[in-house]
């Protein structure tokens, strides 16, 4: 058996998968592009292997409790760099092992006595030779999202594409920041939605207000990828104008998305990544006959948390 | 907006999946085949396509309560074909809405009055002129499944194959002699070992007693549509020489299969899809090292199924 990392030369291809029985349900034509079987389980691996790759660096630091931690651990081991992941020593036992599994070294804060950001910017100081990784606030995480942009342009060109419109999750706003850099790389000027959980709506609010912000406090959505209290910098650059829009999805409509998912075609999915199925879920009428593409940013997901979100929902 | 079904011109090629974590807990090199993007969520579409478009008659009957009963009635819709599903009238109410929704009949019986063998003998006595179709005992069956086959040949050829093994779950006998049909039309000799619940273990003990041993009543295994008492004639006639082997897969081992699914590959699988994978975990030591292609048959599962497979394991 050769170890499939050493044939890891980069992101996978993402996955296409069109459901009948949704599209039928919903009354529009479907097309699920999935980051669920991305190395590492989200889309982050791609802005995480760009970025390892790019830089002369040969040691990350990042904050994360989540995908993008396991996909900088990966992609630094697999790329022979070492890489500290800070984490809140709180996280979920699973999260700190998958990151230790990747052969990144976790390191472990107590959030109340100092934040995220500080102790980052403790160990950048203590290794300024280090590169600090942010999760989507670097044009290097913008290029490497943009990769998916280009996917879905192959796609919508296609024999099974003439996509309406492209719903995606945002959070940090590196995802949708991405796939509009990548889409109009390749001449593709299809709208771009943004779906934001409501509780936590800084974007939203953003675009209301035309200028970026910040929430005082993260939302406690159960998206906890897009719990981010606002986008980054550099996204807002590519957003403001970039995005056709954005849908606020009510905790209830996210929920019902990983159901819908479950139910009606067999993918497991993360709450954030049902966020763009649960914004067309709210707005049913807006995209009745139309033929909509919505992204999938992950499927990583506690068992406790996917099983109350299949039994709670009617 | 076009009616997707009006693009549907057969079955819809497999989706391959590379679970690194999954690959790395196990040790050996893991290339999962999965049927559950396949049209109506199952492999079952292959063949019911396949028999609905070969044969002449405009009706069709068939007996199932399962992926089959569904795949059919889906495939005569596309058709242009009149279906009727013979069902238990205690089966879940979503599958028979699901038959219902694809166009078909949903013919639902007392199964402690009249078999459903015996209730299909007398449509087909009062429509002579109609094709009573079977899920697994039918050439046609064969050739349809052979498609899946002929993928898994190019997919062995190819860059990322070169498999020493491909397991395949097992229950009336339809999916592992398509696949072995369609792999020895290709000049592809990798074996092909049988997943069998150890509950409902018929086709083991066929192979060891060299004739087919008819289980007195069907075995009531979490893999519902591994419950046949016995393989097809016409799937013996392949299976019998043609598989490398059979390994017997405990009620625990199945469900594992579920749970490492969800937790390491993002997977959605039903207990019967997962007989491959527990196939493997009930031979660690046989594979290790290996490079192992392992077939899913299928996603459809209930909801408290799903989620009593995830919480009762560790």
């Amino acid at each position: 058996m050769s170890d499939f990392r050493t044939s890891v030369t980069g992101p996978r291809p993402t996955t296409i998968v069109r459901p009948g029985r949704l599209a039928a349900t919903l009354g529009c034509t479907i097309t699920v592009v999935t980051e669920t079987f991305q190395h590492t389980g989200s889309f982050k691996f791609r802005a995480s292997w760009h970025v390892a790759s790019h830089v002369a660096q040969q040691r990350v630091i990042c904050a994360s409790s989540g995908n993008f931690g396991q996909a900088m651990a990966f992609a630094c081991q697999l790329l022979g760099k070492q890489c500290t992941v800070v984490m809140p020593a709180t996280s979920a036992q699973v999260k700190i092992d998958a990151v230790r599994g990747y052969g990144a070294t976790a390191d472990l804060i107590d959030v109340q006595e100092m934040s995220r950001e500080a102790r980052v910017e403790q160990l950048s100081a203590a290794d300024p030779l280090a590169y600090v990784a942010s999760a989507y606030d670097d044009p290097l995480v913008i290029a490497g999202n943009a990769s998916l942009g280009h996917e879905i342009a192959t796609l919508h060109a296609g024999p099974d594409g003439g996509f309406d419109a492209i719903l995606v999750p945002i959070g940090g706003g590196g995802l949708s920041s991405g796939i509009i850099t990548g889409l109009r790389e390749c001449g593709v000027s299809v709208p771009v939605i943004a779906a934001e959980p409501l509780l936590g709506n800084d974007f939203a609010q953003s675009i209301r207000a035309g200028h970026r912000i910040i929430l005082p406090a993260e939302a406690l959505t159960v998206a906890d990828g897009a719990r981010t209290r606002c986008v980054g910098a550099h996204n807002w650059a590519v957003l403001q104008h970039g995005v056709a829009g954005v849908i606020e999805v009510p905790e209830d409509a996210i929920l019902a998305g990983v159901r819908r998912y479950f139910l009606e075609a067999n993918l497991k999915v993360e709450p954030t990544g049902a966020l763009s199925l649960g914004a067309v879920l709210t707005n049913p009428d807006r995209f009745a006959e139309q033929h909509v593409c919505v992204v999938v940013s992950g499927g990583n997901v506690d068992p406790v948390v996917y099983t109350n979100a299949l039994q709670n929902l009617s």
